[in-house]
């Protein structure tokens, strides 16, 4: 990479800048208050960047941010949920992780894909489908758990969807209170639901 | 009421108006997607008589919005609860209405709250106030109905939380699939969950 594309933020590192700063403003704020202004400020790269990597404006942005986001998060659950023999204490050290996620940012971190898709599921196509796809990534992850732990196949998509649609539940819950009270009072009840294969 | 405060679109019915159109887009778009002039254009009351019955602007208007659309699903939430002498039954009539207003609204219409409480749980103190208002008045409901069914009020708080959780987990997937598929999957689990008393 030349000196020069780097000063023009045409280089991979002011992409992924631009990514990083969308993910944590589409989580804390959702779609429609989220600024191109704001995206490029946050980046701290060259605003005449963005359209180079993102022809598409906001909406590719946000796109490639739900992506990422929807990766990361699932890489996560994997992590955790593979990470113990126990399913029902790997499930309470996700919502743990979760919570404390949660707490640390003052209640801001909650879901990055579940504020965008409330928005966009009858405004933009594409973005209903990436939000359609990061869920499915990570019903894919749980049910796979379950399955491990000797759920049947169906069984095991029934027990992810719940699981996954509690935590979902859970975490609008909790910022609303501004408490993770919520996430805590859920835990007992969705480990009991996996320990019972 | 005189014809010149009706012409000026002062008397309860422009009000009336204001609120049911905010209710109407907060639910399908959210908050900042929600734009004044947008809400009086739907409305069909005259837009210099917004300020006169709400002084503080969108947020104001969002907040009885909120308020109302609170009240109202909890009223109708209590009235197929309480319509019946079985609990799970009666669970499932409310899960298929959920559907059914879901799916009649091409999934635009999903929970009236969720949206905005993502969206303004770290933006606007009074709007998260009135999001965690409206779902404990939500689990309220619930809790009474769980322990009129035989659950002692400690574990009928607990089952309240998740069976909300999951509802609201279960209508953000459907929104973003475009398909009641997630609510009827959860269905028999939450139905079990209630008949285990």
């Amino acid at each position: 990479m030349s000196d020069l594309t780097r000063a023009a933020g045409r280089g991979p590192g002011s992409k992924e800048a631009f990514i990083t700063s969308t993910q944590e403003l589409l989580r804390r704020r959702g779609y429609a208050a989220t600024g191109v202004n704001e995206i490029v400020a946050r980046s701290g790269a060259p605003k005449g960047s963005l359209y180079f990597h993102f022809p598409g404006g906001k909406e590719e942005l946000a796109l490639a941010a739900m992506q990422r986001a929807a990766a990361q998060l699932g890489a996560i659950m994997e992590a955790i949920l593979d990470g113990g023999d126990d399913l029902g204490q790997s499930l309470a050290r996700l919502i743990d992780a979760l919570a404390a996620g949660l707490a640390a940012s003052q209640f801001a971190d909650g879901c990055p894909i579940a504020t965008v898709a409330l928005e966009t599921a009858n405004e933009s196509e594409a973005m209903r489908a990436a939000a359609a796809a990061a869920f499915d990534s990570w019903l894919e992850v749980i049910s796979r758990r379950l399955i491990a732990a000797g759920f049947d196949a169906a069984a095991a998509e029934q027990r992810a969807l719940l699981v996954l649609a509690a935590i979902e539940g859970g975490l609008i819950l909790a910022r609303a209170k501004h408490d993770v009270a919520p996430l805590r009072a859920l835990r007992p009840q969705l480990i009991a639901l996996v320990d019972r294969a």
